[in-house]
């Protein structure tokens, strides 16, 4: 067991290669172990396994800074470096994140979770060398799909203007989560087929030194090849042939669905919670429905992912049937905001569908590319809310911020199942504004009554029960938490305002009437967030307001009823505060 | 005379080549004459008429689509598509805009003014046509420093998934707005080199077409270059090798300058306004010696730009001073923000200088790679004001609602030159977080005492004046008006807040004592900015608040007063709505 007495990277620089070989077989057994039992991303973590023990072989972190992109794929750069219990003792599986933490080791440079950011970052740490006079190496490792992302790019135009060390590992498995879309991968394609040297090769082209290694889980080719860079005077580019998850068959045939998964039976690879397998109808279901009989009964529909259509529930099998109508961009949500304004402008009826958290890479794209065009394209904003993201750099909660202040967007938060395909029929088929729809993110409730909603006369909300002194506008999500409150205290008004970009000016003049306080609940950041216009709607009346949402922070590992308690969000922390303003 | 015939690109098509030769220089004599009166961007629109008419000339517009990255050398496509009186006839030079816009004209597809956006709208347009069957040409013209963006690399990387027709242009002048930065221009001098057959072709590796024309402003190789490529099967590369400011020689010359510029002596080519020349301190010229000093001072200060060091005055002069201190990425920006992250882990102190309108284009990067990472880079925000922005595509009014709600930045707005040197100073120097300051955008005002605040204690309100009844919370740029209200009105509170992103929560606690109105001011859109934060606050007190800034929308070709006065905005306007409310 040599695997027990690494505390630090300096115990593996003692090994010889045929110990290394040893370390890396147990790597693998713990690694396999803690993913059949935890789940987590399967692939990436086998794939990396062999030039993760190499990079710590022949580097010396954390004096020479390794940057994982994305860095879903570090969970044996952590075994490496101080934090193996979290990946042997089942108790302690949950001490670590998933991805790299300055606050849990002096290894981890960074807390990255977005794609495509490594090499501007590892950029920084460079030229900060440079011009304190240092000389460590400075890596950056990316792969799974990343290189398809525009600040990938920014990046490695810029590695050539430092003209000092920098080295660039392109983990290249052939394979981004799903699979790879765009140019680039058809270089990375023919370098491989040619072992580095086929006639065009954009790493070159972007003047960048270069060198390809074909057998990218060999132990031995990866250390020679990494001596080979260690200390260089320029950047250069170490591109890996590896194995999306090296040494365990399920993973290695099955990548896409190993990429990130549950719990799986470590002898024949079966997900615990089958992913086919039949389920209750929910808001994804629903959605992808409606998605596919979009598709079918109208040519010029086009679906768009950005690399995530496992996020949507969009399997191969699904992609397949929609053919020439689904498009991936792989991860550049920026183009796919972008030409979805295109797909507009020309008749076509695109449906972008992002996750909360990503669609925060396309703000300008969503202002001027869209927006200020207004241009009809439908986006579906999944995973926004409190309960649909843990990780610090997964949060859905900043979605309604940062999207809905920008003009034109008309920026939807159904309740139910009925709004929500009224919301998407309508989106997809008008012709005035950019829309997007925040998809509910809790479980599936139904009125059984159609929506008759003519959603094109913007911002009307809906008044479900007509009350005084108190009135609760209860959006999205939090509609049934605002339901749950008007039922207990009686006589009040309850409003599901369903349009997040736009204020009912005429229904909140009328609050004023018989009204003493208003309630806003959003599920999501509260600073720039739906209430604060409410509030601001009211600030010369005498009617007060009180607005609930998450406070500005990152809080990170979130445990959505934690979180939300201490926000002061909860039914009877409301009716409370409820009382006690009342009475005031 | 040839030019006055032209009213659609149809009559063009009727030219031989010798009568388009004849046009081409009536249409340099125009556009030198207006340019010259009027100011605008002179060396693109010189370098891109030849190219401008070959492609009206081979192409079908309306129909075939051609899309101009930033569009801000489109004066010669409008002067063939109908608009040529606002080309040629004084009084009507401003009833056009400088750039494309659909409301103008059926041969603009899109309101476009930031970079790097038109292969991925492109792509749109394009697939489009394929889902509707329709088979009409899409060209995308870029160049002038465009490439360096990340969203023009995600669109040429997903061009090649077209399998369809789509024509990119690029519009090589071997020049950014200054120079240019990164592999990619390398790639493009060694493609111009070699007449297209460099060992290295970054459009090839990305699996794309190409075809090289070394005289990109010679109409015959141009059409006939056009004509090979029109109706193609396919995504086709046509690089066109521009002279930048062709056939003015002083354009020519100086390329940095004439990018874009103000009146000039179509004789001698001096700019009527002189660049060069003394002028009075401004915030910019402060803002100016603060960088130069503390790169002099520090070795580890980077200053960075992402392609327009002429917006901070950062002239070649400065820029050679600083040396390897001074980081032009491009026109890169989420790459600058990112990197700033890395400089400032490493120890490094970063000044990324960026206008609010591109700021923009950096959302994600602020959250994830700066400000989820707490490194402290130093931000500075110019052009943030209704008074500093005019066209609808480069608005300076959103930079408070997007990046003051991201946790952990502290923004900055400084009411006068010692404040702003003091927050600068502190800023670059303090180790906790990242920080952007608000550059101030009118007149210059200094209060002659050094500024002796600790910004460390974060959210502290200055109180400037102590009163009742009333508070005017007046944020940045707004602060003098606020404080004319309040000079005005006599016995009430000024407060200058300073800080964007956070609530002085005790001394809003005590306004409540003798205050009944609170009265914000910000220089920019209303909707998730500074002034909601406070209603937020107040909203179950009795006190009453009323915010002051931009309604949402996209206002364009903005007059500031004008503006204003619409969002009712002014001295006798507030003063106005101040007695109303509390005579109430």
């Amino acid at each position: 067991m040599y695997l027990e007495k690494i505390n630090s990277p300096k115990d593996i620089k003692k090994l010889s290669i045929g110990e290394l070989k040893e370390l890396i077989v147990e790597l693998r057994a713990h690694l396999l172990k803690r993913l059949s039992e935890k789940g987590g991303h399967i692939g990436p973590n086998l794939g990396s396994l062999e030039f993760t023990v190499a990079l710590h072989y022949v580097f010396d972190s954390p004096k020479d800074k390794i940057v994982f992109d994305v860095s879903h794929q570090t969970y044996v750069h952590k075994m490496l470096t101080g934090r193996k219990d979290a990946f042997m003792i089942p108790e302690k599986y949950s001490s670590v994140t998933g991805y790299t933490s300055p606050k849990e080791s002096e290894h981890d440079f960074f807390t990255i979770g977005h794609t495509s950011t490594s090499i501007s970052l590892a950029c920084g740490l460079a030229k900060a060398r440079n011009l304190k006079g240092d000389n460590e190496n400075i890596i950056a490792v990316i792969g799974d799909g990343s290189l398809s992302g525009g600040e990938a790019y920014e990046g490695l135009n810029n590695v050539f203007e430092l003209d000092s060390n920098m080295i660039v590992v392109i983990n290249d498995n052939n394979q981004s989560i799903a699979e790879n879309h765009g140019g680039i991968y058809k270089n990375l394609f023919e370098l491989r087929k040619t072992k580095g040297k086929a006639e065009n090769n954009i790493f070159k082209a972007m003047g960048l030194n270069y060198i390809y290694v074909d057998e990218g889980n060999d132990i031995e080719e990866l250390i020679s090849a990494f001596k080979s860079v260690k200390n260089i005077g320029k950047p250069i580019v170490v591109h890996l042939s590896t194995n999306k998850g090296n040494g365990f068959k399920p993973a290695e045939i099955n990548k896409e669905d190993f990429h990130f998964g549950a719990p799986f039976d470590i002898e024949t690879g079966e997900f615990k919670r089958n992913k086919s397998g039949q389920k209750d109808e929910d808001y994804s279901s629903i959605t992808l429905d409606f998605l596919i009989n979009s598709v079918k009964n109208d040519k010029t529909v086009a679906v768009l992912t950005a690399g995530t259509p496992g996020d949507f529930e969009l399997s191969k099998e699904v992609r397949e049937k929609m053919g020439k109508q689904y498009i991936d961009v792989g991860i550049a949500e920026e183009h796919a905001v972008a030409m979805s304004s295109g797909l507009a402008k020309n008749g076509a009826k695109p449906v972008f569908c992002v996750c909360s958290s990503f669609i925060q890479r396309t703000y300008d794209q969503l202002s001027q590319d869209l927006c200020l065009n207004n241009n009809p394209a439908l986006i579906l904003v999944y995973y926004a809310s409190v309960y649909r993201a843990n990780d610090v750099t997964h949060l859905g909660i900043f979605d309604i911020p940062m999207i809905s202040n920008i003009p034109n967007l008309v920026y939807l938060a159904p309740t139910n199942k009925e709004e929500h395909l009224k919301m998407m029929e309508w989106g997809l088929n008008q012709n005035e504004h950019p829309v997007a729809i925040r998809v509910p993110a809790l479980d599936l409730i139904s009125t059984g009554e159609e929506d008759k909603t003519d959603y094109s006369i913007l911002n009307k909300y809906k008044v479900t029960k007509k009350g005084k002194d108190v009135a609760i506008i209860a959006l999205g999500n939090f509609y049934k938490l605002g339901k749950e409150i008007a039922d207990e205290l009686g006589d009040i008004t309850l409003i599901n305002p369903r349009f997040i970009t736009g204020l009912d000016e005429e229904l909140l003049e009328e609050l004023k009437e018989n009204h003493k306080l208003v309630i806003t609940l959003e599920d999501g950041a509260i600073d720039g967030g739906f209430g604060e216009k409410i509030s601001r709607f009211f600030g010369t009346s005498d009617l007060k307001v009180k607005n609930y949402g998450i406070k500005k922070n990152f809080p990170d590992r979130v445990v959505a009823e934690k979180l939300l308690l201490e926000n002061g969000i909860s039914k009877d922390l409301i009716i409370n505060d409820i009382k006690e303003i009342l009475n005031k």
